[in-house]
């Protein structure tokens, strides 16, 4: 892996197997049966530019839980940079503060531009339209390990994603992890004018996965092992687009979708926040505390992804199992009152 | 105790002493005179969707002091609920990540329905008009530890609770922790249309206490061990309520009341903070100094009480005692200039 | 030294040797390859008035570096105080949550009046017009620390100050610690209108150095063994302060001005932020690289000068060396990609 982790497409199939293994491995310490105090003495700079609390509390989590200390940043309180600072002085002051480096901007490539910059270990937290590689990486782990609980094969598996295909960043990087693997299938359902863009599709096929656009989930879908479903912003809807199918429900997944059109084994997965306003149309909630829903024991994953990104990136995933203690405080079996996880 | 900590309706006699014995042995800890570790690994949810430096602070330390890290959310940062993210799922989220959560939010229930969702420990740190229990807590603790220090009982104690009873939570909650203890005397002094509600004074006079309300501080309280005083919002009166007396200055405790009114040995509390504005008539600043003047001990005691209920929520008080060791850097002896306290 | 650190008056050149002197111990610690844990269990208050990401930062990690933890306020978010707290009740009460407060705060004697309600070490972060003095301590570590790296001496140094001498609180207390060291030469360089106060030119001359001012860079300057520039703001002058000359380059430090006016050795330094925009003249980019800019070695130096303020007034500086262990995560040689620092 390189120095920094700015997109996934730096990643090749021996360092996402790297990171999957080091997340397997951070689960007793994710799941509080273990503490270290590996990164004890570090200070990670953990700098949103734009406001996105789910990604930054567990990136602090995940730093805290290796032992480091955390300095948080949000939005218009990083002052200097209206005061003129170019992105190359703030990183580079930064980078004399803090051992890693998280961030999140609203403009694309303005992460890279800062990592330029640095020696520092930098993490892509989001950088507009731009990547989100550890939200693909906590993805991927995610099928990686319900495929090992239900005894599957990611070989062959049969992959359905949908919703907006063509503006959600997080399907985008999510497609191309799952392209460096073995052949499976990949089902994408989209309404015309979301569709994934051409240049992903090529991509993925030409590494032998074999890729089938449709333009309705009313379809038989007993073969399909996982779900991604990403919300349809009504905002992206012109009046041609619509035309001929409803918005309101035709691109929701609900209990009734997965009862009547998925298999038994299905997971449903979504990279969240979910709007569970009654006109969002977005994953419905009737869903809750159905085992198949894997959204929470997605986020969940981002504590073990988060702590392998940086045990990586400052190298000390080797010494973590020497640095290990038992937890001494109460911790529930489970943290959600319904659902199966942790 | 049960697993959250949501109102003190939920707090028995029996769960009040233990959480006042717990604070009292954090003494050594909250005062600096020992370290302990026994939360290294933990991390806390420190949840404001409303600001509150003095509580957020407060519960930071007291997590701090316990060995565990803490990741602030503030005010707007907290994005994802404005992308219509039900508090089902946000509670959901963060137990994934944290150990505990602190909650503040300005709608009333919200808290309770945060904490629904989850069996990671919620603790509301004020939820609007609703609940704020450590408030009360270490109000209840101040009130002990003062009485402990002056050779006096809480059983047949006189407390004197003036301002705004109606819409003031700090004293609702507070009436309901004294009435769980041996019969006391309650002496209440509001103007008219800010009176304690009815169901309070039924439910404390239900359980043996006496008391008493009035209308004016001009009277003889010479008795009297504890004045508690909340600021009168003058958005709160009309001008019918204001007629027959002067809102300037009646309800103002000041040291001409206490030198005049009350005993030498009366406690002033005040919930803070205080408005030292000159026409804001609240708690005065001439008391300053005055060692009845108890509001600087009372927020110091915020550290130890809620160090008590983070301990006993995460079933680690019995542990605290094996892992202490001495303090190593300057600690002064008393941390204000004219202050009895810590 | 006294309590708190609220401005470089109260420093004598004793103090300040000392400041250095732990500052350079505190180095091994501040360049990762060690660490403390002589602040466990400490809370450090950074309360910030007044948004400034670069010094909450490096107070933040300085502190952290010391095995402390940190709770951080910022802007807005210090709700009490719009309630009408005093900075006398807010200091009492904050005091009993930390054991330090850095705090920055826009009105000039905030800072002072804060610290005067308490024993706890406050050290001023910026009150407005007022005092900075942190960062004009970590000025004189840089350029006591290039001098060494140079093999030349204090005494007798040439040092040239540009710009905003006027307004800039920076080199004000700069040249106040420069003032109690042997005799120096200090050139100013101001165009007319911002020139820096008579009083702090009949101080330092009192003290015995060379005071010289001039109003152009156009100018020889081959023995100058510094030049701090700061930059000018544009809505400082009016027109006719302007005539005569441009102030669009006039008192820019470039890579021209550096090759043509000053030595080999001559280093540049620039209390950032430094405007990168391009109408906005301050300390060109083209420097960038150039091992004489010693802009980002200046931010560098915040960390070890920062712990030593924080490990004198805490009084710990005798034990951090009892209490030192090697860094386990990786560390760059170099922290940043084209300067020669850390």
């Amino acid at each position: 892996m390189s120095r920094h982790l700015l997109s996934v497409d730096s990643l090749t199939r021996e360092s996402v197997d790297h990171l999957m293994r080091i997340a397997a491995r951070m689960e007793p310490i994710a799941q509080r049966r273990q503490v270290t105090r590996v990164l004890e003495g570090a200070v990670l700079g953990n700098l949103f530019f734009e406001a996105s609390t789910r990604t930054r509390v567990s990136f602090h989590a995940a730093f805290c839980r290796l032992g480091g200390s955390v300095c948080d940043t949000t939005g218009f309180t990083f002052s200097s940079m209206a005061k003129g600072e170019s992105l190359y002085d703030t990183s580079r002051v930064m980078s004399g503060y803090c051992d890693a480096i998280v961030m999140r901007h609203p403009d694309q490539g303005s992460v890279a531009e800062f990592a330029a910059a640095t020696h520092v270990p930098v993490i892509n937290g989001g950088d507009g339209p731009g990547e989100h590689p550890s939200q693909a990486l906590l993805d991927f782990y995610t099928i990686d390990k319900e495929f090992t609980r239900l005894g599957k094969q990611l070989a062959g598996a049969h992959v359905l994603l949908t919703g907006d295909l063509k503006y959600g960043r997080t399907v985008h990087s999510l497609i191309k992890l799952l392209s460096l693997y073995d052949p499976m299938r990949i089902t994408l359902v989209a309404p015309p004018g979301l569709e994934m863009p051409d240049y992903l599709i090529d991509l993925v096929a030409s590494r032998g996965h074999r890729v089938e656009q449709r333009t309705s989930l009313a379809d038989d879908y007993a073969d399909v092992d996982v779900v991604y479903t990403t919300r349809i912003q009504k905002e992206r809807f012109t009046a041609e687009m619509s035309e001929g199918f409803s918005l309101s429900r035709d691109f929701t997944v609900d209990r009734a979708f997965m009862d009547k059109r998925c298999g038994r084994d299905t997971i449903v997965m979504h990279p969240l926040p979910r709007d569970s306003r009654p006109d969002a149309n977005d994953l419905d909630v009737d869903l809750n505390g159905d085992p198949r829903l894997a959204i929470f024991r997605q986020t969940d994953n981002g504590i073990p992804v988060r702590m392998a990104i940086f045990a990586t990136l400052l190298q000390v995933e080797e010494l973590i199992e020497k640095d290990l203690r038992p937890v001494r405080w109460f911790v529930p079996e489970r943290v959600g009152v319904d659902d199966p996880s942790l």
